[in-house]
């Protein structure tokens, strides 16, 4: 299953954020700060702007940092994806 | 009774959740998560940008992922339909 | 007694509903659906987009499924009619 | 005195409600239904849109059918008037 | 002292309303009411829409009806004015 | 240390009040009206309207009226300056 | 890692106040004004404005004073940084 997504809209998958801390110690469940990197998986066919469509700025592959508690969450083949405005990312990793 | 929606609005059939879930346990009503697919029966004129029409992205039949608890509910011939507006498609699933 | 509605608004007549179910069953007023079909009765001269009017997409005659609660009510003539903007029209029955 | 409304606006006379029913009934005070009915005394030179002048759709001695609640109260040479933006007005009766 | 208020503003000095009714009964403070009318002073230089300056539709020496509470006082030599808005501005009284 | 405000900014130093009325009665802190003259400072590139620059109405040196409460406070060199937009900026004083 | 911030955004890092005032003095934690001014780190493509990209005010190296509280925090290689809109941004030190 593949999911295009709309418009200025971006499928993104979550990085998980590793359970183990810089200097080695493995941190429970609520000391993990909430994870704020993901992958771009797929992208919408651009922004509306007057009439215009006007390309997206990220592309498919890009690591972005994205907006907490931003877009939907859905599940695709038991997996989970997030889709969000491209508004909702802030930068690319680079 | 044939529906045509209006400017960016579109017309889905929310696809029924199975429920039995991937290894064969019956879910009762409340287990179930709230579905998010649904089919495009009809779609509107276009969206009206500074005096442009721009024709939506979705087509009819094709399956769909829409932002939850958006839309009107409506009855047809005994059959429940939604009425969102496009802007309320997140993605289409291919 | 004739009314023009102006810019975008449409007068619609709401369609009583019957107050017998399909089985042939009477309804008491509260276990009543409110309604939603109603028939355009007069239109306005069209919305302004950008200084140009745009021609509304529905036509006198049309039965249309309009959305609840919105609009004004007025009496003309001892009947009850609905003032609403085209925007609050989601979809024409065909 | 005379008023010359700004912009989109239009000095209104509400027509007072007659305080007898049809079937003759004198009805005190509350029982009266807020009146809705208008006669336009004086408009605009027009909504400014874009830069550009849009001449109102109201024209003086027009009898229209206003939103309840909108506008403001004024009192010239004794008498009240309204003045409410033409967007307030949602038909003219005819 | 003199004011030039920026883009859509004017200075209004507010009419003293008489403390004596028409039938020459002398009202205490509380009972009079807050007064609408008002001369215009000092005009901005335009409004902007869509980069082009629209020059305003009052004059100095125009008396004016203002939307009752809108606008900033200052006071100026010891005399109380507002500026508002000429969207604050109803009408002129001709 | 020099401040160059973006946008439709502009820097100015708020007048200080006297602390004594024109009578010559010294006032208490509490007493004193929040003062509103200040003096522009620094002003911003323009505003930006639907892509064009707009030069901004007000220039350095100017003594302006402002709207209480609005922009932010810095201190530079250990003196108090406001950031305002000019859009807060009511009047100037000739 | 490098960001590229997206649009109108722009990576700032804030500067560490320092925890001694002009005097001499130690200040604890709470006693500190939370800081405003912060280095230029990386800038976005641009604002879209009617669909053209304005180029942004801010270079990269900038010292700038931002507007508190406004921004989302992130951490790359340790460090903590602000992506904040260039509008969050109130003027250039010079």
């Amino acid at each position: 299953m593949k999911l295009k997504p709309l418009g200025d809209r971006v499928v993104i998958k979550v990085k998980e954020e590793e359970a183990t801390t810089a200097s080695g110690i493995v941190l429970p469940g609520t000391a993990k700060e909430k994870p704020q990197e993901a992958q771009v998986v797929a992208v919408g066919s651009g922004e509306l702007v007057d009439g215009k469509k006007i390309e997206l700025e990220v592309k498919v592959g890009d690591t972005v940092i994205y907006s907490k508690y931003s877009g939907t969450e859905v599940k695709i083949d038991g997996e989970d994806y997030l889709i969000v405005r491209q508004n909702d990312i802030l930068a690319i990793v680079e």
